[in-house]
């Protein structure tokens, strides 16, 4: 029998020395002047890049993300041996054609939201168990493509309810090997897909709350941890409306979130930036994650972090035919030691 | 520094006894009148399953051929730690609702139709590296449900050209263990995204055959293996026009595929059957693995066999944009030893 590399069913425990080797954050301009604009490795100047179009603004993202991430960790494409990354576009375009300009073998992910982490996780365990030297793990989302493809064309300008948010513009990517310096990678947490019922595609933080607390609690019974293990534990995108549930689902089953409980999606934007509810977005969890958390790890800001990345798994077809919308949340615990 | 798991690149090798433990496969009408037609666990009477909607009947496939394995595993879902699913609908809804229905703990994956053998691969790995004790590897495909995705409603009856290929009906599960018996898993190729610049969606053959043959070729260089080693080398869904430019830009790197190099494409359906150039879609190779291939392995016909399923990554805003259509291959080498 192989070694046991799972405590409980759900989590992963990494006993290798894990880490992050690099990471790159690149941000639109909205998030430039957000409240963690000076974290980014790259603003571009208006939501096109260059490009011409939004879709392809977004792809390019990812690609400079990938290309800033390997510079900083001084590798190549080449030293690269699984390219794990997602988005929310349809067939997932922002990573396949991304994945066609890095030219590294790869494996195309699918979480929403929960993407971020997801393909760290898997990126992470490939690494450790030896199937790849270095992984990189990306996601990328934009605000306009996400508009036009979920809700209405761009341009229509459909009010929102304040249940809404606002989707990040921007791409995050990781790069994992066994280093003996920088943030570990020490637990997965593999959430398991939940609904409570709730039906409203402008109220996605409510939808995902339920996924959250959940792959929070097994985070805890798998690992024997608990909130005061962590400096911060920090959803993906639950924002204003859905945070606050998780944290009151997660006290009912007698667990104490402190101000240690935060969440990407409140972080990202000033006060005075309208974006309803906070953000969303596969690059919500992941510029924050890979831009701002990590490098104040390395600072000695936190010592222990847990990202829970939330994702509604639902399409426009499901919501159509009546669907509830399905979530999930993955975690991954870091730490420097 | 941990074991090597990995030969060459793109190759991850499995030294443990990683092992199809059951598989299933099950499928509409006309897969049931075609050839494979006494190979699948179960065949639905119409395309609706005794679902009210095409999408909803996808979904329940995927959801029986994840029953019928467990129940032929003789294991339930609380045995199984990960569930890797994907399929080709927008936002993977039919791997994500299932993942809700089945409980367990998911992973989404998207690979176009490679996401059979991209998602068994990530199912060998995790479970021969002790993340999982047995992991589900899942995938379906419904011609309704692409048809009207990807091209135009399905009441509209568009003309085809001939270079154009019939989305398979149905879905395909197989799960993964560490047995003494039965099909092992040994080898898993992960495949780079490729283009040759083709750009016409109604030829999906032609776009893939490049992506297969980097990765066949790919294999056999990490591996030492040679078309001689292999009783059978079968691409996923090629069909009539793709497949002989895989052999043919095989035999020009100097590989003479014999009379053992097929495609599911051209498997699945009967001469009379009018499905244009053949089979595709997730469920192509998927029930032709899990339904056939599988099952003449234990009987003894196949001693080693080698899928490598091939998927076209592009979405219908890509080709409106006029992009070209990128495309992968993920190789699984499957063992009687």
């Amino acid at each position: 029998m192989p070694g046991q590399r799972r405590v409980g069913r759900s989590t992963w425990s990494f006993e290798q020395e894990v880490r992050i080797i690099s990471s790159a954050a690149v941000a639109g301009p909205m998030e430039g002047e957000g409240r963690l604009g000076e974290c980014y490795d790259f603003i571009y100047n208006d939501l096109y890049a260059g490009q011409e179009t939004w879709e392809k603004a977004e792809r390019k993202m990812l690609e400079d993300a990938v290309s800033i991430a390997l510079k900083k960790a001084d590798l190549t494409n080449r030293d690269i041996d699984v390219y794990l990354a997602g988005d929310l576009l349809n067939q997932n375009i922002s990573a396949s054609f991304s994945a066609k300009a890095v030219g590294i073998p790869f494996l195309g992910v699918y979480g929403a939201c929960s993407t971020s982490m997801l393909s760290l996780s898997l990126a992470a365990a490939l690494v450790e168990a030896g199937y790849a030297r270095y992984a990189a793990a990306g996601v990328s989302s934009h605000h306009c493509t996400a508009e036009k493809q979920y809700r209405y064309p761009t341009e229509y300008g459909g009010q929102k309810p304040a249940t809404a948010q606002w989707t990040v513009t921007g791409a995050g990517v990781g790069i994992v090997g066994i280093r003996e310096q920088g943030p570990r990678i020490r637990y997965a947490t593999i959430g398991t897909v939940t609904d409570r019922g709730i039906k409203n595609p402008f109220d996605m933080g409510t939808a995902m709350a339920p996924a959250a607390a959940k792959t929070i609690q097994t985070h805890f019974e798998d690992t024997g941890r608990t909130p005061k293990d962590y400096d911060l534990i920090v959803t993906g995108d639950l924002a204003g409306v859905g945070h606050p549930i998780t944290r009151e689902l997660l006290e009912k089953e007698g667990y104490r979130m402190g101000d240690q409980f935060q969440d990407c999606g409140l972080m990202i934007y000033t006060s005075e930036q309208e974006t309803f509810a906070g953000g969303s977005g596969c690059a919500c969890s992941a510029i924050v994650t890979y831009g701002h958390l990590l490098e104040q790890m390395m600072k000695g800001t936190y010592r222990r972090i847990l990202v829970v990345a939330t994702g509604a798994l639902l399409s426009p077809i499901s919501y159509q035919q009546g669907e509830v919308i399905p979530c999930v949340a993955h975690a991954v615990a870091f730490e420097m030691n």
